[in-house]
């Protein structure tokens, strides 16, 4: 119980280093992203999601059994309990955002089993269960609330199915081939943790009260939300779509960069070089296209891309601004037949692995994140009744 | 776009200063708080509560004509929905925590109203509105959650009442008397604004990153549940019932200490004096008390507090640990029937006006909260396939 010193604000918490963590590491300088010790590029074209999500909850890659067990329990977890889905009609029948319909839904998952007493359990092992359930209930909500908005009956998940395969048949009904899971497995590893993001920050301050999982990962989910965070990856698309014919790149570029216009997709707060993450979605995309898509589309989107770099470099010379995650992952997800206002949360369905992930270490930490506010206000004011103001 | 520099880690950000706020200023060397220029002593004792909710938001007190608006505008949206109250009734059936139910019921708020766009409301229209939704249900959730659980049917509010009277109303279907109605105001008041708490602190990283106002108040839901945080005030009063008479204070209280034991209700992480806010409290409960309350329990509470500070200062002298807010909480609560399982969705009820208070100012600041982490795992981590782990 220290009293805290006199210090100085710092706005954003900028620079200020707030936990320490093995999950993920950020060199935006060398364009270099760590995941549990793994460079992204080796990690996100090897693993399934199941894996990556047993590497940042365990420190460790499961062994045969031990991924056989994971999928085994992620399975079992998958459908939904009546009063998520009763809410999640709800939530259709408003139209609500899918954000939104995520957040509310997670927040039912308290009612799956019994709290912890009831259960039995340390708070340690329910937040163990609750993450289990959280990670493996996330694709089954966003696509029932998809198809609910779309006036389709949501469909089951699969037993035989992998994680991803599970998301992608959930939302279109009908097994998707190797390549389609494969690309959708590729999106859920590389965004699967990033440092100390906003959403995962939340879900820290939240957790290191002693709170449960499943009010962190919700309060997470609300921070993903924000256009200044996750909720922003549509744009990019629309920017490839709006140009239409590679003829047009350079026109319609200069203009927007002429009216000051940001580009979306391009530019990123940590990374000075180019986003890894953007290389690894790139490959996965065209892999995706070539194999099962429209290659004019990914032609075209690599001609706005090149044409985007040439006229920032031309504009903003210095600034390096380079292609960032979320242009690649409005390609690939788009690629993947998923509709523009899914892809935050389907953001969210690869990034919970992370949350969790984050929570059960600071947990470990064991201590309260608490820092202090600077008062700007007046002080000793006088009180008048009501009748005098 | 600045580059982070290099920096080590803050543990639990001790010190650091992550906002500037005109909404409260603690200061625990002197024992003093101050609420948006009012001393706490000078508001607490004045104001009903819809006045501090409208001071916290605008800076300044009601006249008559916004006065009366603001309590007309919350009595329009005091009442449940359908699937606010369906998902209590779900919730009742399981017997949750009452924050899980309160963290559950406050993420459905967003199907009480259309989106800002269906709405044609700028964001920051929408989230003015969203903070009057919260700050009018939250009684509502509580008590109808409460009832519920109970085996009671919830009581519809009434639009002639206080916030303060309804939720008594609404809690135990009698409308509460004059001293009952400024108990349960004075405690509303007293708790809430206090500085950047974690709560607090979640719900401004929510915001920070331009999602919206209910998500960010539910993370904070989620947040104050933690024992570390808001939600441990009932044990204090457990402590008092379990010594049950005066005499046997100094035996009981001299083993606890003796044991190991904390005493629940004394010392504060930042108040090295006399908590202001114990004092405000300590003198509502009196008044409670002696117009319309259990007198031995009050002065079994102070004989017990006072052998406690004794022991205190004799078994760790110049600790200074003092009474803290839990214990008059407790006292208080108790006096106005409020069972020990809704002390933190009672203290919820006052602090959501803090929270989305602190929210405007956060959006008005405009920027992400975005801290470091730094990397402690390992690097280069050599890929296997599962077969040869």
């Amino acid at each position: 119980m220290s009293v805290p010193t006199a210090s100085s604000f710092v706005p954003g918490l900028e620079g200020v280093v707030a936990a320490q963590t093995r999950l993920s590491s950020v060199d935006g300088l060398a364009g270099e992203l760590i995941i549990a010790g793994f460079p992204l590029e080796r990690l996100a074209s090897n693993a399934t999601f199941e894996e990556t999500v047993y590497l940042l909850w365990h420190d460790a890659l499961p062994n045969v059994a031990q991924l056989d067990d994971f999928r085994q329990e992620l399975a079992v977890d998958r459908s939904l309990i009546p009063a998520t889905l009763d809410l999640l009609k709800a939530a259709a029948a408003q139209k609500v955002d899918a954000m939104d319909a995520l957040r509310m839904a997670a927040s039912t998952l308290s009612l799956r089993v019994p709290g912890e007493q009831a259960a039995n359990l340390s708070h340690e092992e329910a937040n163990k269960r609750d993450a289990r359930i959280l990670v493996a209930q996330f694709p089954t909500i966003v696509a029932a609330y998809w198809r609910l908005t779309e006036g389709n009956d949501p469909i089951e998940p699969r037993g035989d199915l992998s994680h991803a395969a599970n998301y992608l048949y959930m939302l279109f009904g009908a097994i998707p081939s190797a390549e389609r899971t494969r690309g959708m497995e590729t999106y859920l590893n590389t965004v699967v943790d990033h440092g100390l993001n906003a959403s995962t920050f939340a879900a820290r301050v939240i957790i290191a009260t002693q709170s449960d999982m499943i009010s962190a990962i919700v309060g997470a989910v609300g921070a993903l939300k924000g256009p200044l965070h996750g909720g922003a990856p549509g744009p990019a698309l629309d920017m490839v779509f709006e140009i239409g014919d590679a003829s047009r790149a350079e026109t319609v570029l200069r203009e927007k960069i002429e009216r000051g216009e940001r580009l979306m997709g391009f530019g990123h707060r940590v990374y000075k070089v180019r986003d890894p993450r953007a290389d690894v979605l790139a490959a996965a995309s065209e892999r995706l296209y070539r194999a099962d898509g429209d290659m004019a589309l990914y032609n075209l989107s690599r001609e706005v891309e090149k044409t985007a770099l040439a006229l920032l470099e031309e504009y903003k010379p210095g600034r390096n601004l380079k292609t960032n995650v979320e242009f690649y992952t409005a390609l690939l997800l788009h690629g993947l037949g998923l509709p523009t206002p899914l892809f935050t949360s389907t953001f969210a369905i690869s990034r919970v692995a992370g949350w969790t992930a984050h929570c059960f270490e600071q947990q470990q930490a064991g201590r309260l994140i608490r820092p202090q506010s600077e008062y700007i206000g007046v002080k000793d004011r006088h009180w008048l009744s009501v009748d005098q103001r």
